[in-house]
């Protein structure tokens, strides 16, 4: 049998194999550790490789690649075999803690426009210079600076109270040539604003936050270039008050609505201190933010009443608040820092979502689009640059781990993906972190239902089998369930288990998330699996799997390349705004152009929600190529 | 000799008493006490009665009656005599108690111009109508708002967060059919501002504030009526940081300026307090401020550093300064009030002044006008509506009892008047409260120096004369002096007296004062005696008698009847700009017309003080009136 060399990189060690290795087994000889979690079942796609030639291997299956990744060179280790002499790169190793909150490496933020702070900036910081006063010249400080300012336009200028309060000091120590910030408002009416005046030269800086239900995360941002200076996101600290929205909702009212804005005012501050930290730049050195997040935040973030969001008719205190001080909202910046929030549509369609659209650029797009933010809520968008309907789906926070069984948040010790072999059932698991697994996070969740199904553990109504030949199986206390994890391999020495209640929660869930979208094609007349493009948001949309999902009947039966996962497009949406009040303005027409349809108003919600109570639909033509995979895994 | 029938009224008591009988003697018959502080010489004037017809008696002197008080049929009880039948009313004894700081029977403020509340006020109060929201009209509760509002032309309209907060309760409680307060910006820019909302019908309150050294005076005013509700006084609590501008702008500058910030809000507190006792209107009532005061206590109020102000070239913070929200001020008004603090022209001549000519009429006057504030400053204004020249006098503390020995401040036990007998050189005093004296306040100090001066005491150099024939003066410890009271008759077991320095003192004040007058007039080329009228504002100067003024060369030597005491002109001008915007508009107006002299840059000033430095003046010719009764002293 012929033997080739097969070069690894980036470590350059070369290996001779014969012909009909796996590169799996070539990267094993050589003494490098490759993550394999779905044990080379080609299921998982983690161990993917680069191939610097085609020619010396041959593919037994590329399922887990977009042919954007066959393109690039993307091979899977375990179902790739040598052929020939060949050179392979192995990427670095995907961090497997990636998942939790954890941003000591916040990767760069690209610019998302050309950037041009003279035109697009609202805060700007220059020097002036005053002519000191005499016995002849002995007008007042103010006035001084007034004429100063009106001579560059400024007129009439508001000037804080507390700046005033430093005018008189501050142009004797700087020699009659201070540095100012300013912002001019944008749109008029309204004076343009003093926001700080020094000495020393100053550089003004923005912060785009991010008001998760779950995490709240924050850019800080150069506004001379506009560049992410550094970013940070950390858990929001109201967490312990509800999980979800409408128990934050139930919380503010019945307990406590302005202990709920100092937690979250306390997590802006925990950010705010790492960032400086790392930058260098104290909180006071920030003149203005921007606030995305879905209704409910934005409510407890500017201390608003949000009782009414959660009763019909379902109207919030505002959806499009105006900017207010920093100081006002009791936030650790500049106290004459205004901070904007941003314009959202309905009670369950918020800023995260105006922001989102911006942000994917639905708005501007040609083609027919769906944007879904899958994060701690699930509200889609439909449209085109033309025309855009939305709604909110109260999926249930099944996804988030709540109303499951051994459901958790994704955090260490979380089943983020499960493989379950077809015949023995027996399950490959990876968890956060790397230790014994704790429960089951979103992700995992739908990996796991999918694999249940594809291998017929669970039929398409939703019943797990128990009748399998498997200890997998057995009738539990709640009900017939499959067993992920024995006690023994666990941290919590318990089996983590899937009940039949669990599945049916997830089947609500997905059935909700998925009938949204058809209720919206419909109210547009539109097939969804003619959308050219699913842009996919949210810090939890960023793990998903796509053809786990499509097996489900969670995301529509598109090509895998019409999927495009963004992460957190409300952060990004914010750090728009913040650059270019242009931006913000865009957020508002969105919002106001966005249709909302209110789903528990909708007659046809119902019936597509039924429809979808099935796996992956009733209508098993709406996923042709789930009916291929499972009727292929059938025959095997 | 015959006998007439004498009625007094109020009381209806008929007394008959023979031809030749002094009305006082007559009062005295039928029981009734009535005040003679100068012991029935005529020269005090506070036993003035009104008489119901002329022919039944003979007038002795009206020395101090003006013109007007002759036509309304006054008469001195000590200076007239009965010579037919005839009813005298007695006025109510002027309660000696008045100058004390006290308003338990504040008397009623006229309005000062026939005012419409929607045309002038920027403050409105109305109830608006809601439709409530159903599913179909499902917006939020703030677009609601802004749309009624903007059928209203109140668009675009800012809503502080605090009253956003409360927005959604109100509607709900209110049936949708709340109340609000709005002020409009005036002039714009800027949107129009929602101060307050409420389920119950709310009256808009104005609070109109004078901050002067001493006292601080606040007018609580209906702003729909215009009616001042009622009125309150207080003396400052800065005063134990320094009873003087000057000092107190060292304690700002050496010690704590925030600390004399909280103590001017204290004071203003416990006038808030006041008015809610009387009117049952809490201090969170009221939604609009103005505020008078001198250009330090302007400083001082709104926390800025007043250094400059007193270092050459006197330069203060800001003579204009925008409105600011009561909560940035930490007034315990309603949060959202906007304070406005009228605009001064200087360092020297503040808001205080420009509320004065504002109030006062002389910026509307056709003829030529003498406008002085004395109060714990001396500022003058001298004009027509064509023009306005004004400065100030460093006059020193004198008048407020700093710098002379016995001086003390126009409080219980300070001797307000004094008499002195041309023969004996006795003086007769009169004390505010009545009790035993303790030192001697400005209008004492006027009078006596005055009275010393034409009983010839003190000569016109302001030397003390020791060769008399009484015991009342004689070289004391700080040289020559005069004794007003002795030991045993004063509440500090201490004798009272006025020495050489502190004649020299109050001599360098009024010459200040007076030499102001002339640098003025000769500024602009007229003649002082040409003022037709002289009007003088300021607590202190309401206590002011004309006559001894003009005799010691304080004010200028023109017939009384065109003296007017207006009393605190500073409280009356911001009450004017509390009700309409365009009296606040006018005030700046005011402001910037001033030509402002700085007496200290000015070489005229010199001269013009030194020769004011004689009783009168060098110049005996500027003071015909005094020449004469001097003469005619020297005489007797």
């Amino acid at each position: 049998m012929t033997n080739h060399q097969v070069r690894l990189q980036p470590s350059n060690i070369i290996v001779e194999v014969p012909t009909g290795t796996l590169i799996s087994e070539v990267i094993h000889l050589a003494g490098i550790d490759i993550s394999q979690p779905c044990g080379g079942q080609g299921r998982c796609g983690r161990c993917a490789v680069i191939l610097d030639d085609e020619s010396g291997v041959r593919r037994r299956s590329t399922i887990r690649l977009s042919a954007e990744d066959l393109e690039d060179g993307y091979a899977l280790a375990c179902q790739t075999v040598i052929e020939g002499d060949v050179t392979i790169s192995i990427p670095e190793q995907e961090r497997i803690e990636r998942r939790l909150v954890t941003d000591k490496s916040a990767r760069k933020v690209e610019l998302p426009f050309a950037y041009d702070p003279v035109t697009m900036q609202s805060v700007q910081a220059f020097q002036i210079h005053l002519s000191p006063p005499t016995m002849q010249d002995n007008i007042d400080d103010l006035s001084r600076l007034q004429k100063a300012l009106a001579d560059r336009g400024y007129s009439p200028i508001d000037i804080p109270l507390n700046v005033l309060r430093r005018l008189g000091t501050v142009f004797r120590d700087a020699k009659w040539s201070p540095w100012i910030v300013i912002e001019t408002p944008t749109p008029p009416p309204g004076p343009a604003r003093l926001i700080d005046i020094s000495v020393e030269p100053i550089r003004p800086i923005g912060l785009a936050l991010d008001i998760g239900t779950t995490t709240v995360t924050a850019y800080m941002v150069d506004l001379t270039t506009g560049q992410v200076l550094n970013s940070a996101a950390e858990y929001n600290d109201q967490i312990n008050r509800g999980e979800d929205v409408i128990s934050r909702i139930i919380y503010a009212e019945k307990k406590d609505l302005n202990e709920l804005g100092v937690l979250v005012r306390q997590t802006i501050d925990t950010l705010l201190e790492r960032l400086k930290l790392r930058t260098g730049i104290p909180p006071q050195g920030i003149h203005k933010v921007t606030v995305s997040g879905n209704t409910t935040m934005i409510h407890l973030f500017l201390g608003l009443p949000p009782a009414s969001i959660r009763l019909t008719p379902y109207i919030p205190a505002a959806n499009d608040p105006q900017s207010y001080l920093a100081a006002e909202l009791a936030l650790g910046v500049n106290p004459h820092a205004s901070v904007y929030c941003l314009p959202g549509v309905a009670s369950y369609v918020g800023a995260d979502i105006s922001a989102g659209v911006l942000a994917c650029g639905l708005a501007d797009s040609e083609v027919l689009t769906l944007f879904i933010d899958v994060g701690t809520n699930g509200e889609t968008v439909l449209g085109t640059r033309e025309w855009m309907v939305t709604c909110a789906c109260s999926a249930g926070p099944a996804f988030e781990g709540a109303g499951v069984v051994d459901g958790m948040r994704a955090t260490e010790g979380a089943i983020e993906e499960v493989w379950i072999h077809s015949e023995t059932y027996e399950p490959t698991i990876r968890v956060i972190g790397g230790a014994k697994p704790r429960g089951i996070c979103g992700s995992g969740l739908i990996s796991l239902l999918s694999e249940l199904f594809v291998t017929g553990v669970v039929d398409r109504a939703g019943n797990v089998k128990l009748d399998l030949d498997t200890p997998r199986v057995r009738q539990g206390e709640h009900g017939p369930e499959y067993i992920v994890a024995w006690s023994d391999e666990t941290e919590t020495e318990r089996d983590i288990v899937l009940t039949k209640v669990d599945v049916n929660n997830l089947m609500r869930a997905k059935a909700a998330i998925y009938a949204g979208f058809t209720v919206l094609a419909e109210s547009v007349g539109v097939e969804l699996n003619d959308a050219k493009q699913v842009l996919v948001g949210g810090a939890f949309g960023q793990y998903i799997n796509v053809e786990n999902a499509i097996k489900i009947g969670l995301l529509p039966d598109l090509p895998w390349d019409r999927f495009h996962f963004l992460g957190n497009t409300s952060v990004l949406g914010s750090y728009m705004a913040l650059l270019s009040h242009d931006a913000f303005e865009h957020t508002r027409e969105i919002a106001q152009r966005m249709t909302y349809i209110e789903l528990s108003a909708d007659n046809t919600f119902y019936d597509a929600f039924t429809a979808a109570l099935f796996l992956p639909h009733t209508e098993i033509s709406r996923f042709p190529s789930v009916a291929d995979i499972w009727d292929q895994e059938k025959r095997d």
